[in-house]
């Protein structure tokens, strides 16, 4: 079976579309790369770009947006809502089809030693690929951002993986890793409570004692006026959709409101969905060959 | 986006192998058309064959695969459990991608048309292809089977939409058609009562006043000693699989028992998943472009 990765690289910058055509580009350049989604925040000023193909082109493309992100991005100059860290602020390999874990964690290995030693960025590696416990999580990895890291970078707990143990004056610092497909995932409830939606999501988020895989917050539609539980479920193989989804239900049911509906946001892999219906129609001994799609090949 | 059909056509021999091999290479002669699935039944004495491709090469295939049968298989000789009127007994087409309903009936009528003129069998229409209404039921069509059509093919009732008013003296008679995927879906229930599976089954079957779409059964499974409602869902977009789950289970409810499981045989369109997971997830606004693999091609 071929080999495929997805790579899902940030960029912090989303409100110059030339500088994000110039890395769209870069990516483009190397055959065997698909680009499937590109979206760009202006109040958040980073634009996240999902790309897919066999493991080296898309370490090879990884890296070209990356020196293009060099050249164009200048973080002394970067306002944003979101936190970040680097020009390019963040790499995950994301294993899809033919692939393991492991060798996405060995790709993101390459890609860290090659940025640093070519671009001279420091390299954290994170998630599956972090030799550090502490370093599993991005958040921990990029607290301080790209202002407070020129200070700390020197501490024994911050040397990086790769690199220099400073922040490159324009660039940063960029965390490089692996791991599972993210689903964002909101559940939206029959109330314009926000502190009902904010009430569920602490319980099933893993920073309170939830599901280890599960972040959550409690948002307001403005548009709709309905509270909604906004969710990145970060490994579906551990906590699945209806897993949350029944969760969900059952504690807008304790808080006396109705769950009417969910929604997935942007891409999620078929077997997500398969496993959502395997759940409810309780399926026994169902085989993802069955499904006519893949026997195309 | 390229065309693709599936044909799904059913042979009177489940027994000499060597004549299925035959039959496969037949199919398999023509570019561009992939064998998705070959069984055999023994005790039925029919072999089911699966394959896909774009519409002119399905149909040249069909067409091959049919002059083999002809050439091979004997009705005068071919006793079976299952029902049959020919050689090749049935040949739908399938649309699965970019191409409508209406062009799989179109396709049907051509292939009808030069089966009955190259192969001098006798061609009925049915399903979505019938040109009468008593006909789009493939049960009607075939009542009689082999033996009873060389009686009966003279009446103004009994006229094929093409080819001569005889039944072929050795390869009988053949029904081509359009219909939607079917999708073989059945439902254990915790009771080796027989008589609940079939009530069960007659309650949701279009045969008796249930669902058009649904034919169902109630059988017991000797090796787990329990018993099933074993259904064929014809038409998944107008009867989907948790709309026929939930009303088992309603209904399986009344008889104070429970559904143990569901299960699946054969291929399943995605889409027929993705269905389920929409419904019991309550998932808005989904767009099947957002399952990754359908970014793929």
């Amino acid at each position: 079976m071929k080999k495929l990765v997805e790579c899902v690289p940030n960029f912090s910058e989303g409100r110059r579309p030339e500088v994000i055509a110039e890395i769209l580009g870069a990516i483009r350049e190397t055959v065997g790369v698909q680009i499937l989604d590109c979206s760009s925040d202006a109040s958040h000023n980073r634009s996240v770009i999902t790309f897919l193909g066999g493991p080296d082109e898309v370490k090879r493309a990884a890296f070209q947006a990356a020196a293009r992100a060099k050249d164009l991005i200048d973080l002394t100059a970067h306002r944003g809502e979101h936190p970040r860290m680097g020009a390019v602020d963040v790499i995950p390999f994301v294993p899809v089809e033919g692939i393991s874990m492991e060798e996405c964690v060995e790709l993101a290995r390459q890609l860290g030693s090659e940025i640093a030693a070519k671009l001279d960025i420091p390299v954290y590696l994170y998630e599956a690929a972090a030799t550090r416990p502490e370093r599993k999580n991005l958040a921990d990895v990029r607290r301080g951002e790209f202002e407070g890291l020129r200070e700390t970078i020197g501490l024994e707990e911050k040397m990086p993986d790769f690199g220099p143990a400073r922040v490159h004056p324009t660039a940063g610092a960029v965390a490089v890793g692996a791991r599972p497909p993210l689903i964002a995932y909101n559940v939206n409830l029959a109330t314009s409570d926000l502190g009902i939606a904010k009430k569920i999501a602490k319980s099933i988020r893993g920073s309170s004692g939830g599901y280890p895989s599960i972040k959550a917050l409690g948002v307001i539609l403005d548009d709709r006026n309905i509270a909604q539980v906004s969710i990145n479920v970060c490994n579906f193989r551990e906590v699945s959709l209806p897993r949350v989804f029944e969760t969900v239900k059952r504690e807008a049911e304790r808080c006396g409101v109705n769950v009417t509906g969910s929604e997935i946001v942007g891409l999620v892999p078929q077997e997500a969905l398969v496993d959502a219906a395997e759940y409810y129609l309780r399926l026994e001994n169902f085989n993802k060959d069955q499904v006519l799609e893949n026997r195309l090949k």
